[in-house]
This record gives structure tokens, C-alpha cells and sequence, in this order.
């Protein structure tokens, strides 16, 4: 399985994710997107209004070069971040409907689980592991 | 000026940005991180607990390619987002506290002003600059 049915739970309650692309000459790029978890797939997939005309779906189709978090502040006192990362492979889909398609290399989570959430910060457990594919 | 007073104010609101970074074998990451605006040196400095033996850290101090973004759903219905997009020089300062400080070199902020905020968001202003150093 590419995520964790933990980790497709976190991501169904979350409106906002970041992705970072890079452009052609090397200069990085981060924005905030609505995403949806495609369960057939097992990707990550970005639409968003006028897409294909955007610098990030440009630097896609140029390189492929990835990265996307989804994260929040369930708590401030204590400080409780919860986080999701996905390093990946990104796909430009051309339309009807142009679609940015992660394909999961590597995820880093933490803050997610329940035992996470009792955890002091300076001691949490960052879980990270590898897609094969 | 590097930041206008209302872009240094929308970050003084926000608790968490998202920062992207890029490894030495070219993959990008990309990780929520708390931040300040340093008025001093008009940079973004961004702390955090182990900073000097992070990844980021690393990767900031090998080729300084950094971006930076802040941004929020101040509403859903309207669906409204805030974002403030800072593309720039990172540099990793070493010492008794690790920094990791953002010099910008290009802005990118939308619905970030009152009358930004009763606009469609298919017609959103993106503003857009070259910070001159």
C-alpha cells in the first residue's frame, strides 16, 4: 500500500496542501493547492483553475520533480504539529481537465497517530519509508 | 523595501509556512517550519529545535535554493485563500542557534487586501515583484 489508511484519513480531512516544483532554470517553487487522494491510482492528484496555464503544471511537464505537504496545528499549547510529506514522481496530465499527478517515492509522517499525539515534540517519532513501485 | 507592510503584517498572523528545499541529488523537500520577519535584515528567519542537523539545514547550506510560502482559508464559502510566496537566497547560519534566514529576491501574494478578498477567485489579482538588492 502507498499510504497508510491513517494517512489517507489525515489527508480527506485536510483542505490545503503545498507543492514545490522546480522551474526550468533551478529557482524553487511552493504553493498552496486542493488535492484529492485517488485511490485508484494511488497518487495524489492536483486540478485547480486555469492549471495547464500555471508556471507549477509547466515545471511538472518540464522535470517531474515533486514535493508535497499537508500539515496543521491541531494544538498550539502544548505545540502539536501533525505533517504528511510526499516526495515523489509528478505527472502533467493534459486536458479535458488538466490534473498534476504525484506518484509517492518517499513519505514522512508524524503527528499523525494517537500515541504521536501525546508525544512530547522534542522527542517525536518521525516515521519515514520508500514507495516500491 | 523588501516586504510591504501588509504582506509583514499577514505573516505576523500566521503560525506555520512551509519551506522548500532541495537535496544535493536534486530531489525537492518541502516541510512546515515556524518563522519570524526580521525587520533588521529584512529575511525570513526560521528556527527550530535541532535546525543544524536537519535535512533542510543541509540542503540550505549546500546550494542555498530556497522558497517559502504562508497562506490560509480564511474562508471556504466563499472559497478564499491568502498567500504570500517568497522565492529568494536561503543561508544556513551556524552557532549557538541555527537559522535558517530567507533573503527575498521575488513576491508573490494574493488576497492578501481588503478589496482582494471580495474578489471571484477566478478573476484573483496575483501580485508579483522583483525584490532589488
Amino acid at each position: 500500500m502507498t499510504l497508510t489508511a491513517q494517512e489517507i484519513e489525515y489527508l480527506a480531512g485536510q483542505r490545503l496542501g503545498r507543492l514545490a516544483t522546480v522551474q526550468p532554470d533551478g529557482t524553487l517553487q511552493v504553493s498552496p493547492v486542493g488535492f484529492a487522494w485517488n485511490a485508484e491510482t494511488a497518487t495524489i492528484d492536483i486540478r485547480g483553475f486555469n492549471m495547464a496555464a500555471s508556471r507549477k503544471f509547466r515545471n511538472v511537464a518540464d522535470n517531474g520533480r515533486v514535493a508535497f505537504v499537508v500539515d496543521d496545528l491541531p494544538s498550539t499549547s502544548p505545540w502539536r504539529v501533525r505533517c504528511l510529506e510526499i516526495r515523489g514522481h509528478g505527472e502533467a496530465i493534459d486536458g479535458p481537465e488538466e490534473i498534476i499527478r504525484i506518484h509517492p517515492r518517499r513519505v514522512i509522517a508524524f503527528g499523525l497517530g494517537a500515541s504521536d499525539a501525546d508525544t512530547d515534540p522534542h522527542r517525536l517519532t518521525v516515521h519515514k519509508r520508500d514507495v516500491t513501485v
